[in-house]
């Protein structure tokens, strides 16, 4: 893409109303608009990133049976209700409104309670079990504070998975393979080396949770981690008791700070049976279904990422989920007819190139090509064809070589 | 993929508060779920046609310099008092909650207000236009009745774009695109020869507007055509005037049910005015920004496709956005290594196949497979293999053939 088409401009200051890194860095970049704290549009720039993270993610659904869907914003207040979950005092988020027809009308935070009642029409004998389905879609959560920028949102990105299954079983060999599947997804967007998973309380709704947890510097969360042993704790659940389960001492354990990039929940047969969802066994006897509920933000990965891998002068994408491949600059009009067959044989090739062909000078564009944040950067200039070809630069680099090959 | 791993199933029934035409074929087929009257989620196989919908539309956007991006849901009270338009007595589908930080937040019924708003941060100068940007986001209406289907949704699947332009000039001449633009997406959905493009009163909130309206039995619009001259008008304004400006005669215009497939206003610089987005022309002093606004509703459109091309036994899908190309039907198990041979042999071609693997009967086969209506049917058997091959039927035709190569 040509950056004079593009309708973004970096900035130099981020909002004044904005606190949080990631979400400075990428207004600032152009990725994404501020329309209220804690609720973010996706500019150009900032769809290709999540377009990629969302494809990451689908394919490892996918690769685990995992059947694409999209369900409804709107929810049904009767449904919620069944779980006790419609009550504000139990979750304290909803955003609610009436209808002009009549009735009060949920706004969707989470979609357990939706899908899990569809499936009422999908499954009724023990031969439609397992099923696994999962979406992208947005969830508005009425927030009270909203300060982390993109990690945590009013409204956001999500890919949620349910899975449904016979027995307890057969659950735990899905349950065991969704997180064989998020660690796929962790390796793949570069996070995979600084992310372990932890127990985790269930919390009121659910049998028992496993988050998996960043090492990150401004991480709201602490973990205490061995490393060589592969073991990760939640601060929550460290004590004698936990020490002793897992045969390790206080001493062999680090402190680091993490953020949260997934969870996955077992509700076992509750909702199943709250909502009614069974199915007749070989024995003729109606059975409840067991439920697995398993959660990546991903608007929020995309912050965490933003503030993982950035330094004073803006942001370094990891290569799966950068907007582009390769910045091409071109630096002076002389040699821009270069720049221009470079940029041509490059998308020719079907390489993903932000080629900046603006008249704005040198300094700017290093500038912003720093900000954006594209891993490999190739500057055609007189100075660079004077040493033989462009000069290339990773953005996580200082090395600048000459080479006649992008 | 094969259909024993398909976790929606069809049925005989459509649920019985279901009174749209479109709708009922739709859940039957398992392509979408009724959450609520107006609110549909899309199944594995409704998000299939959706994905290819949108495709086709982004294309076409992207054809004419349109940039996409993905806005959000929940909207500022302030923004929408700047034009009237967060008053419920002006806009009566508004859906509004409290924040709990305090204040009222609205939900996304459109998005010319946060869009326009937002370019004020891109927009300053008169060379940073034209700027023509996109999106796919659902929009929420609280509609007092939403009987219809997919054909109006309290929550509903719409492509947006909007042009900002320096005067009427450009401004026309993006419009003209828009609408060829716009002529290209209904050919390629199968439906650009019913399709035509009436001019109408723009309403409260625009200079003028366009609609396509596309023939349709239970149409709820009526417009008076000449094919043969290309003229199209909307009852609302066929008067003596009109047919004068046209030099047309009421004898030579026929008397159509339509249902409107995408509209574009022209809002001139007032929403400009009223956000404050202005550039600094050449001369130095600021003008208001020219504003198009260019709506397809992806969902709607799905409903109307279904409705218009369906017949007794099920949908009849255009091959542009069928689920799938081919529904490949193995009717026995003597055949059932032929079938899976051919199957996995269209797969390695790259072929879209729906794959009925299951181990139910013919006639339940054949039928569901008129019901989802992918457009060719491939039938492997011990009668086709003895006549020599396997059996091939066009949805839309009667004619069966033998055939070896698919």
């Amino acid at each position: 893409m040509r950056q004079s088409q593009l309708f973004t401009k970096t900035r130099k200051e981020a909002p004044s109303d904005e606190s949080a890194l990631n979400a400075k860095l990428l207004i600032r970049a152009g990725y994404v608009h501020k329309e209220m704290a804690g609720v973010y549009a996706f500019l150009p720039l900032g769809l290709r990133v999540l377009n990629k993270v969302k494809q990451i993610v689908r394919e490892e659904m996918d690769n685990i049976g995992g059947q694409e869907l999209f369900m409804t914003t709107l929810q049904r207040k009767e449904l919620w209700e069944k779980t006790t979950r419609w009550d504000d005092k139990i979750v304290d988020v909803w955003f609610k409104s009436e209808l002009k027809s009549g009735g009060e009308v949920g706004f969707a935070w989470s979609h357990e309670e939706p899908i899990t009642d569809m499936m009422r029409s999908f499954i009724s004998s023990f031969r439609d079990l397992p099923i696994f389905v999962y979406q992208f879609q947005n969830k508005l959560r009425n927030e009270l504070r909203a300060k982390s920028g993109l990690m945590r949102g009013r409204e956001f990105g999500m890919k949620d998975m349910y899975s449904y299954c016979l027995n307890e079983e057969d659950h735990t060999k899905f349950y065991n393979q969704a997180i064989e599947s998020y660690k796929k997804v962790y390796d793949r967007l570069g996070i995979g080396e600084d992310t372990y998973i932890t127990f985790a309380s269930g919390g009121a709704f659910t049998e028992f949770s496993h988050e998996f947890q960043t090492v990150i510097e401004n991480g709201e969360d602490t973990i205490f981690i061995n490393k060589g042993k592969g073991i990760a704790i939640n601060a929550e659940i460290l004590n004698e008791e936990t020490l002793k389960n897992l045969n390790i001492s206080r001493e062999e354990l680090t402190e680091v700070k993490t953020s949260e990039v997934g969870n996955i929940f077992n509700f076992g047969v509750k909702k199943s049976e709250e909502l009614g969802l069974s199915y007749m066994g070989e024995d003729g006897k109606k059975v409840p279904v067991w439920l697995g509920s398993y959660g990546i933000g991903i608007t929020r990965l995309i912050g965490l990422i933003v503030e993982k891998f950035s330094d004073s002068k803006g942001i370094i994408w990891p290569e799966n989920i950068a907007p582009f491949e390769l910045h091409l600059l071109s630096l002076d009009l002389d040699t821009r007819p270069d720049a221009d067959t470079l940029y041509e044989k490059l998308v020719r090739e079907g390489r993903e190139v932000l080629y900046d062909d603006r008249d704005v000078g040198a300094g700017e564009k290093f500038a912003d090509s720093d900000l954006i944040g594209i891993p490999t950067r190739v500057v055609v200039s007189k100075k660079a064809k004077a040493a033989g070809g462009f000069e290339i630069k990773k953005r996580k680099k200082e090395k600048v070589s000459i080479t006649t090959d992008v």
